[in-house]
C-alpha cells in the first residue's frame, strides 16, 4: 500500500457518497445510522447550505446540510438504499464519486471499519 | 437503472461542476442563472470559505463560498462557458467531476430538469 | 485547451485533495504550507464541519474542518506525505479526486502555481 502506484486500482475502490438533507440534525441522524450499520466509515455533515432548484415551473431556494460518506464501492448500492429508507425526501440526492489514492493508513481504516 | 451496474456508464453521464465565487451572494446570483437557463438541475452554496493561494509571489488569504452545480457531462462546457460570462473574476475555478452511481431517481430528475 | 476535447486527458492530469482538520485554524495552517511549498496551487477550508465515526468500537462525534486543494496529479503522493507530517492525527484522512474538464484559463493558472 505504499510507493507510487494507486492503492485503488484493485479490486477493493473506495467511494465518496455525497448526500444531501433537510437540516444538520437530519443528515446527522441519517450519517449516524450508517456509521452504526457499517455502510460507511465515517460521514461528515456540513451545515449552511443553500440550495437552488426548479420545482413546478418555479426556480426556489431552500436551507438544506451536506453528508459526506466514506465507503467501499461495493457497499454503495446498500448504502443508496439504506438512505432512501432512512431519508425524509421522496427522491434524495446521493450521488457517487470515486476516489483515487489516499494516505495508505487512512484507506486502511476506511476499509477495516465497513462491512 | 436497478441493480449493480453503473447506471452511469451509458451514453448520458452526469457531472459535478465545483465553482468558488467571491461571496455567497455571487455564488447564489450564478447559481440561479444557470438553474433557470436549465444548465444545472441545482445548484448548492455553501458559504464560509476561507481560500488560501499565491498571488504575485505572495501567499494571501480570502472569504468565498463554493458553488456546486449539477447536469449533465454534455452541458459542461456550455455551462463553463456561461460561468465565465457571469463571474466577476477574470479567470473562475470551474472544475468537472465526474459521478458514478446515483439513486435512480435522483438521476433521474436530474436530466430531467437540464436542457 | 478550448473546444469540447476533455483539456484533462493528455499526461498532466489535476486532482482535488480531499482532506480533513480538528480545526479550521489547523485546516488553514496546512494548507498555507502545501501552498508556500507549490505542493498545491489553492487550499480552501470549509469550517464548521460535524464528524460522525466509530471510535473503539463506539459511534463518537467531532467538530471538525475540510482543506480541499488543488493540484497535479504527479504532485499527490508528495502532497500526502507532507500532509502526513504536517497533521495533528496519526492517521488523517487525505483522498485523491479526479478533476476533469475545467475552464481552460483556470487549469493552465493550476499548473503554473505548482512545482
Amino acid at each position: 500500500m505504499t510507493g507510487s502506484a494507486p492503492p485503488q486500482s484493485g479490486d477493493d475502490p473506495l467511494v465518496i457518497a455525497y448526500i444531501t438533507a433537510a437540516s444538520k440534525a437530519d443528515a446527522l441522524r441519517i450519517g449516524r445510522s450508517l456509521v452504526e450499520e457499517r455502510l460507511a466509515a465515517c460521514a461528515k455533515v456540513l451545515d449552511g447550505m443553500t440550495s437552488v432548484y426548479r420545482w413546478e415551473g418555479r426556480v426556489e431556494q431552500a436551507d438544506e446540510a451536506v453528508l459526506i460518506a466514506k465507503t467501499r464501492s461495493r457497499l454503495f448500492d446498500r448504502l443508496a438504499a439504506r438512505v432512501r429508507e432512512l431519508h425524509g425526501y421522496d427522491t434524495p440526492c446521493v450521488l457517487e464519486l470515486a476516489v483515487g489514492r489516499g494516505n495508505p493508513a487512512y484507506l486502511d481504516w476506511l476499509r477495516a471499519e465497513t462491512a
